[in-house]
Formats: C-alpha cells, sequence, structure tokens
C-alpha cells in the first residue's frame, strides 16, 4: 500500500531467519516525526523495548525504526542491550543521521539466541537505497509464523491518510512470540494528543486480542505521524480506532493453526474493563475454542468463562448468541442444532453476549484451537 | 480402600450418563460430621454449591454427601434450584434422617440440562443398601472423562486417617468441568480448627492445579470429620496438606489427552501468592504445555510465561531448570540439547524456578497440550 506523506519503508532478507524471507524492515521519514508507544506488561523485556520506553520519556521526536524478524534479541543478559544499540546505531548510521536516539528499534523472533549483528550491517545499505513509498516488503519482513500480510488504510475527509501495519501473534503467543504493530499517518495532530489518544485506542484493540494473559517481552504497539494535513482530531480519532481494531481482527483470524475468527461481543458490562476482560476471557477459553473448531453451540462453556472473567453479570438475564441465534437466556433457550451447527460453520464466527449489568461494552478477538497449533507449538525446536 | 472410622459410602449406575457407569455417589456416617467447605469462585454457580454455602453459614454438622455426575445440574434456571433440593431431600429420606438440610448434594457433569431426578429416585433404595467401609464405587462413580480413579490415603501416629477421593478437572476443565474432592478423616479436630485450616490447604493445592482461571460454577472441596482419634493438629494438618498436594498432582497428571504430568516448582518469590500465580502462570501456558508435548526444553516460553504472571522478579538472576538442568541463569546457559530432551520424554516433567526476589515457594501442577486433547473437546457435542 502506498504510504502516508513523507514515509519511506523497506523490507529485505539478510538471512536472520532460516528461510530466505525478509527479516529485516525499516520505517523512516523526511520529517521529525511525532510518536505515541505502548509496550509489553511483561516483567520480562527485551532491550529494544527498554530502549524505546527510554528516548519515549524524553518527549522527542524520532526519525524512524528499524526491525527485525527471526530474532527476538531477548534474555540475552547484557550482550543484549548491546547488540541492541548496536542495532539502531547502524540503521541511524545508513540513513546519514546525526543522532542515534532518533532510531527505534523493535525484534521479534526467538527467545535466547544472540541477534546476528554482523548480518544486518552487511544488508544496510541495500536496505536505505530501497526506501521507497510502498509498504508491502515492510509488511513482509515483520513477519514470523503469519501466513499473510496485515495492513489496514484509512483516508480522512482532509485527505490525510492512517496505514497500520501488523504482525503476530499468532493464536496465544506464538513460536516466535510478539505481536508488533506501526501505524504512520500524515494527519497533522499534536504528538500530546496522540500520546494521549494511543494506549487507550490500544486498551480496546490489540490488547483484546486472545493473548491468554502471556504477553511477549517485544510487543509493541508504535504510531508515528508526519504531520502533514490539518484533520478533524474526533474523525483522527474514531479512524484511528478503526485501523487498530481491523489489524487486531486482522492478527486473531491468522492465529496459528486456526481455522477461524472468533469475534466476541459483549455488551451489559458495569465497566468497560469488566466487558473487555469478559470478552477476553471467552475468546481465551481452550473449551471455547475447541467448540468453536467443532462447530458445538456449547453455551455452557461461554457462560462459565464468563463466570470466571471476574465481570460483575446478573446470571438470572445473561443472554448469549452465537451467530445472532439466541442460546441462553437466565436458562436454556430452544434453538435448531443442525441450523446453528451450519451457521457456526464459517471462518467468521460471532458470539454475543448481555452481562445485563451495566451499559459498558467490550470487543475481543481469538480464534479456534486446532489440533494443527499443536503440531505447529510442539514440533517446534529451540 | 477403607474409609475412616464411622464412615459409609457407596456408588451405583442409574442411567445418568450414557454408559452404563456408575454415576451415583453417597457418603455418609454413623455420627454427626464436622466439615469444611472450599467452593468455585465463578459467579456462576450451580445450585449444589449454593446451598451448600448457605448450610455452611449455619455451622451445624452434617450426615453426608449425595453426589451424581453425568450432570451439573448448573443453568437450569429456577427449575436447577428444586431440582437440587429434591435431590438432597431423596438422599435424606432413603437415609431416614429427619433433617433434609442435614444432606449437601455435589453435581458434576453437562451444563444446562435439566437432572434426571426421577432415575434418581429410582436408585436411591438400592444405593443406601450397598452403603459399605470401602471407597472404590463412591470414588468411580464421581468420575466424568477421568480415565482413572484418585485416591490417596494417610495413617497418623494416633491410628486416625485421612482418605480423600477426588475427580476431573481433566486438563483445563474439561468437557464435564469441574473438580470435585471428597476428603474424610476420623481424627478429632474441632470444625472450629477444620475450617480454619481447610482454606489455606486448598489454595495451595487445588487452587494450583493448571485451570486457565476457568473455574467451574460446581466446584468443591469438602472436608468431613468423624472425630473418632484424638490426633496432634499439626501433623494432622500436614497430613492433610499431603493428601490435598497428592490429589491434585493426580488430578493434573489425568488431563484430558496428557500423555505427561508437568510439576512446576517456584522458590525466590517475594510473596507466597506470587511465587503460586509464577507456578500457575507456567503450568497454564499453552506454550509451555506444547513445548513439553514436544521435548523440547524450551526456556524462553517458560520466562515469558514467568514475566505475565505479576509475580516480583529479577530479570537479571532468574534461574529455570528442567528435569534438575540448569537452563537459565539471568542469560542462556549451554546444555546438552539431546540428553536434556530424552529427560523431557518423561511421564513427570519437573521445571524448577528461582524468582530471586524473596523467599516464598509456591507449587502448580499442569499437564502437556496434546492433539488428543482438541480432538476429544472439538468432537464433543452438546
Amino acid at each position: 500500500m502506498k504510504l502516508p506523506v513523507a514515509f519511506r519503508a523497506a523490507g529485505i532478507a539478510v538471512g536472520i531467519k532460516s528461510q530466505e524471507a525478509l527479516d529485516l524492515g525499516l520505517i523512516t521519514a523526511e520529517v521529525p516525526l511525532y510518536w505515541a508507544l505502548t509496550s509489553t506488561r511483561n516483567q520480562v523485556v527485551a532491550p529494544c523495548v527498554s530502549r524505546n520506553r527510554a528516548r519515549y520519556s524524553s518527549g522527542r521526536t524520532v526519525h524512524g525504526v528499524i526491525v527485525n524478524s527471526g530474532n527476538a534479541n531477548c534474555a540475552n543478559g547484557d550482550q543484549g542491550i548491546w547488540d541492541n544499540e548496536d542495532f539502531a546505531g547502524m540503521a541511524a548510521s545508513a540513513l546519514g543521521l546525526p543522532q542515534v536516539q532518533n532510531m527505534l528499534t523493535a525484534s521479534t523472533g526467538i527467545i535466547g539466541h544472540r541477534l546476528p549483528v554482523a548480518r544486518i550491517r552487511s544488508g544496510l545499505s541495500d536496505l536505505a537505497e530501497q526506501l521507497g513509498d510502498d509498504s508491502e516488503d515492510f509488511a513482509k519482513a515483520i513477519l514470523t509464523t503469519d501466513t499473510c500480510r496485515k495492513q489496514v488504510a484509512v483516508t480522512l475527509r482532509s485527505g490525510a491518510r492512517i496505514l497500520g501495519i501488523a504482525k503476530g501473534s499468532g493464536m496465544i503467543h506464538p513460536n516466535m512470540a510478539t505481536m508488533l504493530a506501526f501505524v504512520m499517518t500524515d494527519a497533522s495532530i499534536s504528538q500530546t494528543a496522540l500520546r494521549e489518544l494511543w494506549p487507550s485506542l490500544v486498551e480496546r484493540s490489540f490488547n483484546q486480542i486472545t493473548v491468554d494473559g502471556d504477553t511477549s517481552p517485544n510487543d509493541m504497539a508504535l504510531l508515528l505521524s508526519s504531520h502533514q494535513h490539518n484533520s478533524d482530531p474526533g474523525e483522527f480519532a474514531e479512524a484511528l480506532d478503526a485501523v487498530c481494531r481491523q489489524l487486531a481482527e486482522k492478527i486473531a483470524g491468522d492465529g496459528e493453526g486456526a481455522t477461524k475468527l472468533l469475534v466476541v461481543e459483549v455488551k451489559g458490562g458495569r465497566s468497560g474493563e469488566g466487558a473487555r476482560a469478559a470478552a477476553r476471557q471467552v475468546a481465551r477459553s481452550l473449551l471455547v475454542k475447541t467448540a468453536m473448531h467443532g462447530n458445538d453451540p456449547n453455551w455452557g462453556r461461554i457462560l462459565t468463562a464468563l463466570g470466571s472473567s471476574g465481570a460483575i453479570l446478573d446470571q438470572s438475564k445473561v443472554t448469549i448468541r452465537l451467530q445472532d441465534v439466541l442460546v441462553y437466556q437466565g436458562a436454556p433457550k430452544e434453538f435448531e442444532a443442525t441450523e446453528l451447527a451450519a451457521a457456526l460453520d464459517r471462518d467468521r464466527v460471532t458470539i454475543a453476549i448481555d452481562l445485563a449489568a451495566g451499559e459498558y461494552t467490550g470487543s475481543a478477538w481469538g480464534c479456534d484451537l486446532t489440533a494443527d497449533y499443536v503440531r505447529i507449538n510442539a514440533d517446534y525446536h529451540t
């Protein structure tokens, strides 16, 4: 896809992955970029996350982000910290940037193996040469076990654009862990406003993908703005929210071994966090995931997941709908089982819940659990 | 196994399950029983749990518990409440008990189907006739997808005995949900002391089986005492703890589709709850479970699970041992991969962790995740 104004991106293969796949990507711009960052809640953090956080608190603009896939550079002790500094330095230098601080880093892949810095160094001038206004190679270079690129773009009335690119996280963090999202825009919104907005949008989108509470040490969602087009802040916020939610859906639907996307829509929550927690708990329940794989309208498993989510609910009034068919309303409801099983045999299944306890809503995205998932993750070897 | 003094038990088949398996069990005694109860934290609760809780707060003794498998009598609206009262009443009447309140109930099985009270009624006189001092039929009658009976017995110096009997919860709550444990003793410990002791022991044992946060609406751990032998309270508490932990281990090892038991031992926690949370998070991580299934010493997945557990840890000092082999100590450690893979190819795998943040310990029990688990749970139909 075409990048927003003033952005440049590229992706090449330098042999970090054993396959001949693209594994080194770069986003940069002709102007200093405003940015907002949300990163993992895991207490174990990779050096790229620690470093970006340190940059973040300075409040300064950046000139881009260098990303590799195939190696997370995580849990490598002090060596990993030095290698990550080196990674940023090489990229800044290849772009002729005076300050290494202006270059952010992101890594995804295997944990506990040293980052192959020599290989990366040898590819950097090639990467810089390939910079262009198209996102495809970058979107490919950040993938690990993903089966496809994940990109969403929207255009605002002002002509400003938002382009989001994401990878992973497999089903429940994958072999190679990590959810990465890079959202670029040329809408002119102040950095302060971007930083206020971003965490709440990430909370409702990327943090609602079923990840089993197991965040990766490398998770990162980065918003970059080249501030070229004056735009309505309300319209911008809504469009950015839509981009994040669509990317979240794409990530969940491409879960390892998955055959279908599960969309869980909760209403009637006593609080927003309660509604989101209820949605997450349903989307991540192994029993719900296996039932949906088997096209089984097993609402008992859904009700049980809701009850263990911590969300306040009224057990005598809760309703559950599968593909718009009411299956539970404080007590079991009659439904045509064969028809419903057929309706569940789709690549997108919607589970709609009313907690009957308030006015708040929340969504979560997940996928079914298949024997293929087990094979992918049990056969993989470190 | 032989029951503690003054207890009687039986188990019969009345056709609640489709197979000709035992599905109705009874424990009673010649004397009023002291008791302690811990039940599910799920907000959705089955009528048997609500009723037992109400009995519990009265502080009165009981005469026993009637248990069925194959039907959870859960989420059946008001009908379920009436049927559960009926269930207790029938049992009390078959035993000639004057007060229905003296009979506790427990149900496990499918959710949202009416309890077949007529079948149960027709079997009750037979059940009462079969009461004896042996536990085998009762232990069988409470099973659902379990592949074997789960019983543990110890004898104290005083001659007093403790006999624990449990069922399920499959891997991460099973098709038919529910972990049930019934622990009988003839040690003479006051009901007040039993009730003080029980929750902390359950916390460290049954609540540390990997259940993915997804408690079932019917979970229950019941301690019954016929108070016949004066015993040392300290010795009793230790023995009871051991019984609970061994039962927890048996439940985890019999997880649906599992080929091996995972024992996670955490030390160095800043708090007991932190150490237990860290152990649980490792035991429940799908990636750890699949790695252990594949005999893969993938410590990165273990470290990641620890980091997302909420437990305080010192990332630069954490150690991880698999089957006693040190694989991580603040940074990757060299190990003989082929030898370790062979050591992981056992029916019991120990993951030992030092969080390096304090003095507290915690254990959790889980099992590997297999393609069979998916098949069992996806092919099952409501």
